[in-house]
């Protein structure tokens, strides 16, 4: 299996801690794609017409997206279960809150965009505040959580930390450690786990 | 069970259809919601801080989110495997078909944001032009598909006849119909069915 992914995606690094969790990582060839908003890239438009990372390529040929699917796949070829419920309502409340979670990992790169891509002069402060509360208001509801710390490191766990990640990553003086202490010492309990350490984005 | 919607929203027309469908939509109770880019709704940001349509509300009291989800927690309450395949890879070909619709979508929101939410003088014409060739290379990925009208009445049929409606609704000189016949064809033979037919945005 082939996987697209770039350093910097905090969507590709979920596929990876996913795969290193399931002892999937070594059937997985990672192949370096840059996409970039605003370029064109023809060639892997033909994979993914939305031009997203990751996108996994499975042997036979058929690309599975995106990366909430492809851990969805890996686990059910490690065996299932491992890193969301098989049944019941833990498994709604799992799929829901990596949904979340996917939302505000959507509207973090949206502000990314907004405040760093866009040419001068053509920022919209409405739409980054909207986005960034977004995002802000989704930590907020983690941070409430009393079963933060015993959680099981599942899917909603990694896009957890992979989202933390990049907002120290990409918005290194927002605040959030201080903002929600109970997310900080999320955080630094999992920074030495093999599968988040060797993900870290590089230093910006 | 209640969901927020809205009458414009192609991902809560989504799990409308789906829910007529399955014969689930007597159970549930329609509740229109507004969301505006830009603008704060903090009374929905507590049930769901991405401020998106639509969630489907328990009558525990739990949300379910986002529209894929519901589509999938309705799915397994009607019986499962209705909408999208049990197991096999029929079910991982189905599950990525939708996400490139998911993703289709969201660039035609966006496109629809950056052509007519944004202030005067704040467009970006490459990211326009990015987001809206996303959506279109996805409809040729769709319109080459062999099977395109054998196919079953299921999630990315669904989730096709959504992104065409808003292309209709929102785009409505695209001219998707005439660079996509078969697309065109497809959404024909369907508009009589009454789930597409109640559920269609309104007149622009």
């Amino acid at each position: 299996m082939k996987l697209t992914f770039a350093p910097a995606s905090p969507f590709a690094r979920k596929v990876r801690i996913a795969a290193i969790e399931l002892g999937l990582i070594d059937q997985i060839e990672l192949v370096a794609t840059a996409v970039v908003p605003g370029q064109a890239n023809e060639e892997y438009s033909r994979i993914n017409p939305l031009k997203k990372l990751p996108v996994l390529i499975l042997d036979n040929g058929d690309a599975i997206l995106d990366s909430y699917v492809v851990v969805e796949y890996l686990d059910e070829l490690a065996g299932g279960g491992k890193l969301l419920p098989l049944s019941g309502p833990t498994r709604w409340r799992v799929k829901s809150e990596h949904s979340m979670l996917q939302g505000m990992l959507d509207s973090m790169l949206l502000c990314r965009y907004e405040k760093f891509a866009r040419p001068e002069g053509t920022h919209w402060n409405a739409w980054l505040d909207d986005h960034w509360n977004r995002a802000w208001c989704g930590f907020a509801h983690f941070a409430r959580q009393p079963t933060l710390m015993s959680r099981p490191f599942d899917v909603v766990a990694i896009s957890l930390i992979c989202a933390l990640g990049y907002a120290d990553y990409r918005f290194p003086d927002c605040g959030w450690r201080s903002a929600f202490p109970e997310l900080n010492e999320f955080a630094r309990a999992l920074a030495d786990r093999p599968s988040v350490k060797v993900s870290a984005p590089p230093a910006p």
